[in-house]
């Protein structure tokens, strides 16, 4: 497929972050051409970018995708009753199907909103991944391990499923997989270090959770007699390919830890304060060490939707809130971790994240046309303050065209809004 | 105009919080029927409900409509030289056609995003009135007072403009005058004590911001030895009829006030954090105070838009988040003060903030056919958690339709936007 995107605002996410009215060009999967000139060739797809906005597609570090079945199932509970309540006996009756329909949703909510890039970690992760290549969003998808295995896999069967999964996509251009030991508290020290050597040998992403509440902080110290941070030191797990979601409850000197394994960390915002986890993590320290932020959404059960514009939002106010501190997180420092911040997380630092000749061809439309985005005093400011998910027009994966004019165009969306209702309901009766 | 809306689903936010698939009929400016069965009557309109979500229309209960003039300009600064380098001198070059068209694109912003009734506080009030008038939201108007006088008003002016000002439009059936001394950091006791003579005077509403900032708090005590709530009480602005802004910074002891006096709260999150403010009102001591509380966005410039939905769901995390509590602001709650709470707010409890034969007929409906909204389990929480402003489909303002499947139907809007982004410039160069 080819893509000839014209005359448009180009936020190019560059080293300077250029932003100038041009022309990209788009050549199977890569950006070929970024230019204030016109640029004369012909392409499959022509698409005219006046009055709208063009960015590097949203990134999102951390997602549990079929989790939009249970949004708003047992919201406003306390976080172990919301858990042992709702969540877990649902999650008890996963299926392949159910599975691959939740995962559509959110593949369909993912490209709506304007995100091109997502790292999972869930059970049935190889129904999540035909999906996600069939559907062609980017997935770095995290297959999870449990001490007491997943509804899925019986902890003796997780890791000869694991070694199938890695070898089948590890290949692939758009599925990445990755291994996804799912907390300290539960899994043990010897199925982490399991999972780390297991990742080093493949060559792959280690995504795990950490420090998200204080209880899973003080149990580790009870269990272990260290934080998690450093148990994950032990066991191998922290290195320049994990990535560590949500990292609330982190000390100074764990952020050094962090910094100097070279270590990610996915900044969940929306889910933390939804489930009152009672801490952020301070950016401004933890950027100041040189750590890799991205941004994610968390799973939508505890979101309740996947929207990285609203997450954007949500990071920079929660901080400037949090810090006193109204320069705590500005608009461009936002964007960067919702675009760079999140591909160098992925190791993905050269290939996605901007608009540059060469990189992979992820981007979005961003039409301007709507009262709430005039007038235009700061296209960055008016991207991280104002722009609603709904505000994204077209979305290109690896240079195809998954959403254009607000159409889709690699699934039948109003088959997968019409079962999903059916399937949610019997998850939860 | 008389509106049929059939097989829908209705949020009532009646006393028992009842929902149902139903019918509302309106007839003139007033909701006529609500029924599960079906309603047999001719109507101008006619709307098919299928699919859709039909709830009060939401009340903004703290802006300043022009202020969208200034979206995006000078964010991410501390808050003096925000205002020093960038609002005040922007704000000193309005006119009354500025007002007028950063006016209408506040009005098309809320029309779009489901809010029906607002409470404004701004300068060229009149203006403002004049075109809420026409495009045909309901506007509690607030006439700026200032020691310094306003860009519009020499200090000796003001008086006599505001008793036009209110005499004009006493008994009009969408606007409604109120007296807004701005604060009491900008306003002398002696300008607070014949602003609330005059509000008593005339039987209108007060509106004034209290305690937004520590430094507001700090100078009043350093002024007058007290806090700004009993500063308020001694002047005569603690009535019922008084709505304050804010909030941030008051203590037990005011919020006991607060209570004592009937007086009622505008809290405006979004506004705060991203200003810094560093507190947020504890709206679980305030509730449990019987202190009636509704939910504002402030202006576009400190938001960076009028967005009721995105205000109601991160009032409700932030409290979460604050309070370390899951259920500090339940969806149910959060909902109660988008509607009733303002409504009560304006004195307008019997008339607005449910859909009930008699009540004004200010309703939204929400197009459900979005991946972000499926499935339904909790109707409260999927509005409050999930639903954003764009999937306001139907906006309707005292039995006028203003925006029917998206399209608007009482103002250009393609003329708005072109004419915003001219404005603007000027302002701002």
């Amino acid at each position: 497929m080819s893509i000839l995107v014209s005359n448009t605002k180009i936020v190019t996410q560059d080293r300077q972050r250029r932003i100038f009215e041009g022309n990209v060009l788009i050549e199977g999967s890569k950006i070929t051409g970024v230019s204030k000139k016109p640029i004369n060739q012909e392409t499959e797809w022509k698409i005219d970018g006046r009055g709208k906005l063009l960015l590097p597609g949203l990134i999102n570090l951390h997602t549990h995708l079929p989790m939009g079945l249970l949004r708003g199932y047992g919201d406003d509970l306390p976080l172990e009753r919301w858990l042992t309540d709702c969540i877990w006996p649902a999650e008890g009756r996963l299926d392949p199907k159910s599975i691959k329909i939740g995962s559509e949703l959110g593949l369909l909510e993912m490209i709506a909103s304007g995100t091109t890039c997502f790292a999972d970690m869930y059970f049935f992760e190889e129904e999540i991944a035909e999906i996600t290549e069939k559907i062609g969003l980017r997935g770095f998808l995290g297959f999870s391990l449990m001490n007491r295995g997943t509804p899925e896999l019986k902890p003796e069967e997780m890791h000869p499923a694991l070694s199938q999964f890695i070898q089948k996509w590890k290949k692939n251009d758009l599925v990445k997989p990755v291994v996804a030991p799912h907390s300290c508290y539960t899994c043990s020290s010897e199925i982490l270090t399991k999972a780390a050597e297991f990742a080093k040998k493949h060559g792959v992403l280690l995504h795990t959770h950490c420090s998200e509440t204080k209880k899973e902080v003080y149990d580790c110290q009870a269990e272990y007699g260290k934080r998690p941070v450093e148990l994950f030191k032990e066991c191998g797990v922290l290195t320049q390919k994990t990535i560590l979601a949500h990292c609330c409850w982190i000390t100074k000197a764990e952020i050094n830890e962090i910094a100097k394994a070279k270590a990610k960390i996915a900044h969940n915002p929306i889910s933390n304060a939804k489930l009152a986890t009672g801490s952020v993590p301070d950016l401004r320290e933890i950027l100041k060490a040189n750590v890799s932020v991205g941004l994610g959404t968390d799973g939508a059960a505890s979101n309740n939707d996947l929207n990285m514009f609203e997450t954007m939002k949500f990071a920079s106010l929660l901080q400037k809130h949090q810090y006193e501190d109204p320069l705590a997180l500005p608009a461009q420092k936002t964007l960067d971790l919702a675009t760079l911040g999140g591909a160098d997380a992925l190791s993905m630092k050269g290939k996605l994240g901007s608009i540059e000749e060469g990189k992979l061809a992820d981007l979005i439309l961003i039409d301007l046309r709507h009262p709430h985005l005039k007038p235009l005093h700061n296209p960055i400011s008016t991207l991280v303050y104002a722009t609603k998910g709904c505000d994204v027009c077209t979305t290109i994966v690896n240079g195809r065209l998954l959403m254009h004019e607000k159409r889709f165009l690699t699934c039948n969306y109003e088959k997968v809004l019409d079962e999903v209702s059916k399937v949610a309901l019997e998850l939860t009766k």
